[in-house]
């Protein structure tokens, strides 16, 4: 009999709703489409309960988190299923480093912190992962804050036999794979890169974020591209795209004789949907990695994020 | 102190044109941009050296090989390099199975024969195999045309102790790679394909041939791609695009939730380029294995074919 | 007190399906989106109604019109509103030119004749206007057969007061209308054209017939564009693409000092939904003409057509 | 016998490169290529005479025209064409608003003062609209500046008898008219716009400036394409394109019975030729209009404009 991941989560944005109504949705559907690990190790996707939740927003705190996810400004659509409510009230979260006890208590019966809010305040992306570790929840940062990359922060995890997952989400089918894979395959096929562009355009209340506080989002962004050739356009905040993120790619190379060849890529996402889709492995990973009392990063979680352990912060 | 490749080419079309002016570029130029392997099995790209040429177009054969590879119907390119003179005066080639003893008197001192004519004749291309095996040279088919694929012949190579190498080139960096790069990328992080398409639009003589008798490749691009979700839109034949070709390629997918996934591809590419830089790496191929009395198919030049032994004719 | 045109079909195929539901979703939504002229000569969109119908296939005759609209091969989608039976059984059409007094009878009382079966039958679709002649009704041929091409035909119809519209519908907005506008554009601001393609992508029954004889559709496309400059791919019947038609357009220029421009345009619209946008107008157009005893080619409709009269057959 | 126009230039930046090299290339060639209208009020594109020219920085006053044009950070390329010393020595310009007697003086035999600094000193380009009146010059403002669209400046060139152009010049080709020639399409069509983007990516000097002080070119823009409903991203800078510009369009409507209508467009053109193409019109228009005593603003010059008088500043 499988027992189910206690998950508490904080932010109750985007990619929470469509965690969170994806979860229902697979559970009531019983489809496999658009799953990347049906099983992994031994939990399947319905196997989530969330437990716990905290946000910000007066529209959200005090609902239920079945209702909050619906809250403006999300804008991630409702997905074909039916919702009950969760039975889980959102709390009221934390705005300083304050309160991180008051947390932990919160946190008892939980096995997984979700830290899923905005990027840009590694203040309090810290005070969530001391909370987990007082009270001994594994952790996974999703937001480009530095909180993996922390290595005394990661040591303390490890000993505390606590698994710690991070930073900055790769997600699932984004920019940055699809223009990642595309440079690697040029350089395996003996092209030489010229020179490449990425424009990024989304609606969302994060890409606005993302938008206003460029830099630590384009370090991020680097990391995973690791070339000088590729230059990032700054984001475009578009309303109207809501949850739908666009990208535009440019890859201009040479080849045999020094001839042109030219790539041109239009990828349309929903982004919570790709954050979603790596979320929910990267739960599983720690619940399981902390039920067998594997503390510090699971090797098999890098794969699914920007800026892990070592790269630059 | 190498001793360079002897290669006996047959069809004197763009694609022979790319190659021939590229070994002279790289050659005059000790420019190392899009070259895939700068040595393979110790051979340069410098290290070739065309000893034998066959066509049959009026304009071509009789001529100097420098100067046949500008005839028409050929588009590809003027490089910026000077060309002397080859020294190699174009023969007349094999209008059917005929004159297979001529061929092979004429392949004396040649290693490797590049078969480089347009596809759909395969009674020509087994005429040239069979003059390669009377000629104990090694046979590069570039063609889609069944010659590798035919057990028999395979064997018979073996057992001379002569290379065999084809079926259907795959481009350095052609739709078909790129295609399905991304596909295998979708399948990788757990996104489920919807739909997908693949338009090609070229001006070559080539281009023409194949759009006017599409069967033959088109098995052979389903070999590459594998999918039956990915269709092939007919091939445009474009004059005016001479040697470039332009694919246009979509995918669409269900990522989380089943919520949809659209990338768009546009790709540029100048065709015989692509083909030359596949050619000079499995010319290096059969003349190092034909040194090393390797007989059959050297697995190393499976990779950069459409249609290698084992797949449908 | 308006007076609804009354309207007989021929061919019951995806367009009739727009065409109908779209009628009846307008008439039940108020909607205003997506219509060009709310009001044409007094009538609204609403103002039609369908008073006969004809098609061949087994799965359309004999059912009533609004059932008969989903038969396969037809997929244009189901449009979400309520469409309760519409009294109108369709009948057996013409597969030759007999038959035609049958058909004049099963005028009776219609004001229009929308003849709108596939392109390729022009003795079949000049027998449906001998019946409209004989019946006294306006004929609007949206095939690229040639009818209102016909200057006898159209002579005939003038003299009988009876409208006749045609030939070969101009979509409400399709790949001829948005590559002739961007040609023309490119013309009053002084670039100069250098080369142009059009390819284009559907996947229903009439794209299918289309593609495999592209003749009379091609000579009707140059008439649209009219440069020699611009080369029309191959038509790609893709059949997931149901009632979708996807364009991909390149325009290659040169403007001050010769240096270059490129526009890549890729447009996605429902093939049928363009045509019932321009249907609604033609129909409202014959309606009033025949009312007010205009006979021949009325000059507002054509505008809406690719080769009115007076363009090549 | 004609005369031709003798021009002051303000700015020695890529578009002076590129019309400074154009006309001489035209003179050269006798291409007709990319020409708007070879002859314009009797002016042919060759009857322009650069006699004086300003600039800023170091590395161009002093200089020869023709070898300032091609000084650090131009990146127009070079032309094709012999381009022998002009004799005209590039002056120092004006860093604020004194000095204008000196320009004044400058400007003597000039009979068109070209503004083609960069955008966002609005108190410079008042300086040499000063000189320019007091020289009896007419002036052109190619800048977003507001110059053209100061009534009471706009009333004292009146006065004077001098032409006054302004402001902002419309590319020949670019975004803007795209964009718009595709929004005012849909609108004839009588399809709803849903939702429309817009992305410019480029490499001059001039983008970096805008993209660092969006505000005046981006109200310039919604002048010129007068809808809330197109939602601009922010320019991106990115060196490596030099002065090509890449602009991605996305226009989302509805057409009949709402269904979707989708168009993408990719632009690439030399943004500094675009410049050219105008300004050679804007500068015949100023020198005939003021050759026959026309003063302020000529008619013929507003379309060639983003924000004309009348216009929000």
């Amino acid at each position: 009999m499988i027992e189910n991941a206690k998950v508490a989560v904080v932010g109750v944005g985007n990619n929470t709703s469509a965690l969170v109504q994806g979860i229902n949705f697979y559970r009531s559907t019983g489809s496999l489409v658009g799953i990347h690990q049906p099983q992994l190790n031994g939990l399947g996707v319905e196997n989530i309960d969330f437990v716990v939740a905290f946000a910000l927003s007066e529209g959200k705190v005090g609902k239920d988190l079945h209702q909050a996810i619906f809250a403006p400004p999300n804008n991630f659509p409702r997905l074909d299923a039916e919702l009950p409510p969760s039975g889980v009230v959102v709390r009221d979260g934390l705005t300083d480093s304050t309160g991180i006890r008051r947390v932990a208590e919160a946190l008892e019966g939980a096995e997984v912190l979700l830290y899923s809010a905005p990027s840009g305040r590694p203040d309090i992306a810290r005070a969530y992962a001391e909370a987990a570790l007082l009270a001994g929840v594994a952790f996974v940062n999703t937001t480009a804050d530095p909180i993996a990359r922390d290595f005394s922060l990661l040591k303390r995890f490890e000993e505390a036999g606590l698994p710690l997952i991070g930073d900055d989400l790769a997600s699932q089918f984004g920019s940055s794979v699809v223009h990642k894979t595309l440079l690697r395959l040029l350089e395996e096929r003996g092209l030489t890169l010229v020179s490449s562009y990425q424009v990024n355009l989304g609606g969302t209340e994060d890409f606005r974020n993302l938008a206003e506080n460029p830099a630590s989002k384009k370090q991020s962004k680097m990391n995973a591209l690791g070339s000088e050739k590729v230059q990032l356009a700054p984001l475009g905040y578009l309303p109207h795209l809501k949850s739908q993120k666009i990208a535009h790619l440019n890859i201009e190379a040479q080849g045999w004789a020094e001839t042109a060849v030219s790539l041109d890529i239009r990828l349309q996402v929903h982004d919570p949907s790709g954050a979603a889709g790596v979320n929910i492995d990267l739960i599983r990973v720690a619940a399981t990695a902390l039920r067998s009392g594997r503390g510090g990063y699971p090797a098999e979680a890098a794969a699914h994020l920007k800026s892990p352990p070592g790269t630059s912060a």
